[in-house]
């Protein structure tokens, strides 16, 4: 993380609400808050959840320091408040998902449960965290899946929404890719960092050749040549395959040649060629170019020979579905449910304090998930949330709850995971969800479901509204 | 700037080039580099340039710390090469055109000089920096120019790139808007902040009408009541108008209500006529859910009698196109011209040290834009980049060079522009932009053309390549 003080990182209203319950003397009232998103991005059939680690961080550092509390002070803020938030710490709890978790619209993923100062405080900071970080996560893990068990590697930082860039290399990795060209995401988060050489190191040099040839001497076991800047095919791959000769003679080898422009599937076919006739079945090709997860399919569909994939801005701005849609709802306050109720169906709210079940087919994928409220049984029929005559029998599947209390009144109760732990339970969970769910085009629903009481305390509470 | 250590925050290859240059005595070579975009955001007509303050903050903070030099080691980089980054300091050149300024593609809006090693180690900060920026003033910019006289405002930050929601909300001031919810957006730069109240602070009272009391009651003159959490038209706006006669009473005025669902247009006026029937004509309306620049306009168009916009997501996001495509390119080495050539004609770049001249029509608005060499006098015929034989005469014009020296030899020549300057720089420069190429449909393309010498020496390198 690289804000350390997070507290001002919110939206206006989160203070002057706090300020509001503080003054009218209800800020002690206990609430409870649902994170939640209602549509799957990428007309895609999953989210990977992702940046519970800077959450608790952002918890861990949350205080409001004393420059802080006199900008509040410039703007309006009442004496009493301010002395009030200058011994502020979160004391609540949060009860969430693993990171890395593979996750559906309208799951309460994660929860916080506090005084309904504390728990509001935090909206607007673990909504930008969390929903971001869980957007990237889930489009690198599209991009991996097409790419298969060729590497990705994160090259967005130049196109990546400001500082957004950090966080955006640190969720590719948990969705699944190698590394990142960041040099601080790398130092932050222990990521691989990687990288090849620009057009401007080829176009310093009196030719091509030469370029090649000083890189190499320097990076004798780790280079990779950018063979596009005169002409991929008439210059770039022969020098390379020059270079390549020059290091066998000294006992090294060139790792590779990188494709930036042009037809990445018939310059990769193409060079393969010329590369193997030469006796350099080793060197590997890397590209690179405006790919995504449709363009690196259909160059692996057509055999494109590429090892390697250099994504950037498709990735680092999730560029065809830049913000996932996530919210944090009140559902209790005071242990009273409460929900929003909404015209339109699918907004209404799940009420009081919920777990997720998620139930698992005899070969160990995922076949359904199933919200009941946190005080019942886990539950033998989940129901549509909706659709009265929709339900499914899980009494005798094996289950499992996802939600785990990660902050119990304020101490932290979890070792941050680190992004490897994350990335590795993403993929193990990946790998338990069925194809149809992970398809690019009209992926099969997953189901969830609710259980009996929670749907009839839904309905009671909407009647009564 | 959040970001005091901005050495690292680079793409790999810019330190192995570095390294490379160092280590092959290569590095006091002089460069330069030109940074611009080759195509037009949002199917618009121009760019609103922005984060030039942030870019100053980079450069003077810009050094290599123990323990960056520490994790660099543990990357494989050499003793010698890190013994020079310790003591390395940014000592060249930029030039650019002022924060604010609007502007096109393929014009060389910043150039940095200096040695071929701190020109190029600044390019992946440098890119993320503007690039991001000057994305944002522009959707900004756009919006703003459909909402007219009213007020925009930036809700965005629950749903921004990560931390790249604190850059964004700054663009935005820069491009027009009034204020940002973002507080410690408001805290840095300065910027007014802005708030209603959430859905949460009404379900948390009894009632609405206690809610909005309650919050009237601290806020008696900066109210804005949020009136749809149960029926827009039913409850919210004749418990808003209750609220805002008892104020009356205590001698203070209800400032707004806020739409947040529903059919803007519809509710925007049933919500003004109940509330001009009651006598409440001072009373505004405030909107959000999803606004862009089309629906403001589509708003407006119709009629819809609302005083302020909220824009979140499709604001912070630049949703609709979320990346800017700047690049930053060589253009001379030990002041030897080079170009990139490519099979695509428009991404030929640019050789040598270029300024920019702005011709100006009579009334004072723009009428086009010159790129010569630095070194010639102001030409009198600019020629099309690369169609023969269109050209236009500019000697009998008024006309501005663009391009400032901002940077000098490492000493930072201007005062970092305030966002309160930018901004007003951009409205009075967008004036001056005819309202043709500001339609947001097919907007008429701006002339940016070449001087003759510029032309010449263009064609003359790639003829020699």
């Amino acid at each position: 993380m690289i804000l350390k003080k997070p507290a001002l990182y919110t939206d206006l209203y989160e203070l002057t609400m706090a300020q509001g319950y503080f003054l009218s003397g209800r800020h002690q009232q206990t609430a409870s808050f649902d994170y939640f998103f209602r549509s799957l991005p990428f007309d895609g059939g999953y989210v990977v959840f992702a940046g519970l680690g800077d959450l608790l961080e952002i918890i861990r550092y949350f205080r409001f320091h004393p420059e802080e509390l006199e900008y509040l002070r410039s703007q309006g803020f009442k004496e009493e408040f301010l002395s009030f938030l200058k011994d502020f710490e979160f004391k609540g709890s949060v009860y969430s998902v693993k990171e890395g978790e593979i996750v559906f619209p309208n799951e309460p993923i994660l929860r916080v449960e506090g005084t309904i100062v504390e728990a509001q405080i935090l909206e607007t900071v673990l909504l930008n965290t969390l929903n971001f970080a869980s957007l990237i996560a889930t489009k690198a893990s599209r991009i991996k899946q097409a790419a298969g068990d060729h590497a990705v590697v994160d090259f967005g930082l130049r196109r990546a929404q400001g500082l957004g860039g950090l966080q955006a290399s640190k969720a590719s990795v948990i969705g699944g890719f190698q590394g990142t060209s960041n040099v601080l995401a790398g130092k932050m988060d222990d990521i691989p960092i990687n990288g090849t050489m620009a057009h401007s190191w080829i176009q310093s040099f009196e030719d091509e050749l030469t370029a090649f040839r000083t890189y190499a001497e320097h990076y004798p076991d780790s280079s990779i040549l950018l063979v596009d800047t005169y002409s991929t095919l008439k210059k770039g791959v022969p020098n390379a395959i020059k270079v390549a000769k020059e290091l066998e003679e000294k006992g090294h080898k060139l790792v590779g040649i990188r494709l930036d422009s042009g037809d990445l599937a018939y310059f990769a076919r193409k060079s393969r060629q010329m590369m193997d006739d030469a006796g350099l079945e080793y060197v590997k090709i890397a590209a690179s170019n405006q790919l995504d997860e449709h363009l690196i399919k259909s160059l692996l569909d057509q055999g494109a020979p590429i090892d390697l994939f250099g994504v950037g801005t498709k990735l680092v701005t999730a560029y065809d579905d830049p913000a996932l849609d996530g919210v944090y709802k009140l559902s209790s306050i005071n242990g009273k449910p409460t929900l929003k109720i909404s015209e339109n169906e699918e907004k209404v709210t799940l009420p009081d304090s919920k777990k997720i079940i998620r139930y698992f087919n005899e070969d160990g994928s995922f076949y359904s998930d199933g919200i009941a409220l946190n005080d019942e049984e886990n539950p033998s029929v989940i129901y549509h949330p909706y659709i009265a005559h929709r339900s499914t029998i899980v009494s005798e599947l094996e289950s499992e709850e996802l939600l785990h209390n990660v902050v119990n009144k304020g101490e932290i109760m979890i070792d941050p995971p680190t992004v490897q732990e994350s990335a590795e339970y993403a993929r193990m969970r990946l790998s338990k969800l069925n194809d149809e769910h992970k398809r690019f085009d009209n992926p099969h629903v997953y189901k969830v479901g609710l259980s009996k009481k929670l749907r009839e305390l839904k309905i009671e509470l909407i009647q009564n509204a």
